[in-house]
């Protein structure tokens, strides 16, 4: 079968051996996988990635960059055929969505940053039956392939532990920004308000659900965020005398969702008192920060990644209910010989938020 | 009067006119002021210590290092005489406590990092009437100057939002550390870990209340911390088979008490997954981490500073009704002459913990 192979720091287009699938495991045809801001990362950054894999020791195996790596994880595929102790739960040809992992005889391993199972820029791989989701309500597989991102930022919003009454500040609107605004929208937080450089991410931040959105070129977030976050008056009466005298603004809850060095820094200069951060953005390099702003402020930062299997099943849902509508987020699709040239071409937001690769074209 | 004066990075006694109380301000003796970390480090790191005070804009003048400054801010005073506009509640000779917090007519400021009000190391300093508690139950002055490092830890706790099925792990066992494990006694945590390289701190910390004691010298904290965190067998049944491909541990719960760069890393690099960590200890230096460390295990990080006046009133009388017994933490007393003595002696753990400053001696 053809793939888009991570080889040698670079994704070249060759063939591999077609995938067999073990105890409990599907042979798949993938219709559709994302290209991840991770993926980008990794090729970037897969020494580094490897080195945090390696001190986590979870058990999963970590790559050997000496050996092929099939990027891709935020897959949907069709079932072409079975393994040995299987329930053969959905019939060939059934649209399926599953978390990125596989179910082998020595744990759970990785799909899309592993060298023994292939990710989605593969023409066929595998997945484990019991994890593997059937995509309801005639969802077609390029949305259903958003599945995963959109898991990301229910995810996260999940973990901000939403109370209500906060005004949330979204630092970034690339795919995984633009997932946190579909979720705090999902729990009625208003207004939501959204920062980025890039006037089409802007738009899409809108179209996703942000009530405000900012040019950080233009105005600073957290002066607009403030005045946004104004206290109503009884909010205000309510308040203690010693609460009096700080500024009259509603709980803020960031989210950084850029994943650069600095940036968390930025936050911490800009935040007001209080501020609760969620990290989303996946910063792979060292950072510096001033510890003392945080103190000074008893900031606090929710560090977060990926999310649990009901959640991923629940963004499945939201897609295929039409509670979602991730679609405006696909802004290309290519085949196995265009991942290359898309992974340069995503490094502009202007053009490009989430392209798709379709091994099958 | 005499004071210990901050004067051009040194501390020195010299003589400074007494203070005249203004509307709502009291005359009081300085009893007892302990000296505390955050003054060795404001000592060190004046000029980053003022560049901070000046981006959180509070409203509070940052100290201007040209003129003198008299530290001083944990302290037990007594009642010398009235200013205008005032009840008089205490008669003169009565002990008194009161949150560092001058109110003026321009609004709240510091006492003991300020140009304008001098703290406790000088024998004699104003109060606010409305903010003075009576030290209840005859506790002596050298304990109730202990209430403001007591109410540090017992602010710690409470920001750290303790479930009850938590392991606590406090990492430095100076003043704040202990204060720490005095507040996670007091909520009913065991075990209580604890971190020190000093054999005299990590025998005070076991007088607190610490259940475990660790040399980082010799063993990998967070291995002792593994070793008693581990769940019952009932909490291991009770777990998701997701749940139980991750280590069978009781959520942790870590107090970074030290203060200096890099101690937030090796906590990022050692905490189990989904760690709570609570910063207490004051870093003013620039820090490095890896955010991605953080993001891996899903960490929590909540910067604390100071505590309300609830949290110090109660603290006040966890010590006079004999809930705490801080009394071992007090290793030194010294007049006004000793305290740049004091400065330099509070560097050995071995010797010293927490020095007081009696300005009548």
């Amino acid at each position: 079968m053809r793939a888009a192979i991570f080889r040698d720091g670079q994704i070249v287009a060759d063939t591999l051996p077609d995938p067999v699938p073990a105890a409990g495991q599907v042979l798949v045809k993938t219709l559709a996988c994302g290209i991840c801001g991770s993926d980008l990362h990794a090729r970037k950054h897969a020494h580094r990635m490897v080195e945090l894999s390696r001190h986590l020791s979870n058990g999963r195996r970590p790559m050997d960059l000496s050996r092929d790596v099939v990027f891709g994880h935020e897959f949907c595929c069709e079932v072409i055929d079975y393994g040995p102790s299987t329930q053969r739960k959905f019939k060939p040809g059934t649209r399926v969505c599953s978390v990125p992992g596989l179910l082998t005889a020595t744990g759970p391993q990785s799909i899309g940053y592993s060298n023994d199972n292939v990710g989605g820029y593969a023409e066929r791989m595998l997945l484990s039956e019991a994890l593997m989701l059937e995509v309801p309500n005639g969802l077609p597989a390029e949305h259903a392939a958003l599945t995963e991102p959109l898991a990301v930022g229910i995810h996260a919003v999940a973990k901000a532990n939403v109370q209500g009454n906060e005004v949330p500040l979204v630092i970034g609107c690339g795919p995984v920004g633009l997932a946190v605004i579909a979720g705090l929208k999902l729990k009625g937080l208003h207004p939501i308000v959204a920062a980025d450089y890039s006037p089409a991410r802007r738009a899409l931040a809108e179209k996703m659900g942000a009530d405000v959105v900012i040019d950080p070129a233009k105005v600073l977030p957290f002066k607009t965020w403030a005045e946004h976050a104004q206290m109503t008056p009884e909010q205000k009466a309510a308040r203690s005398p010693m609460q009096a005298l700080l500024p009259a603004l509603k709980p803020a809850l960031v989210f950084e969702c850029v994943g650069v060095p600095g940036v968390i820094q930025q936050i911490f200069e800009g935040a007001p008192r209080d501020a609760r951060i969620v990290v989303v953005g996946v910063c792979m390099e060292t950072d510096r920060s001033e510890p003392m702003l945080g103190i000074m402020k008893e900031l606090n930062v929710q560090y977060v990644l990926g999310y649990t299997p009901a959640e991923f099943a629940s963004s499945l849902h939201l897609l295929a209910e039409g509670k979602v509508e991730a679609a405006p987020l696909i802004t290309g699709k290519v085949g196995i010989d265009g991942v290359a040239q898309a992974f340069t071409d995503l490094g502009n937001p202007e053009r490009h938020t989430k392209i798709l690769v379709e091994p099958w074209r």
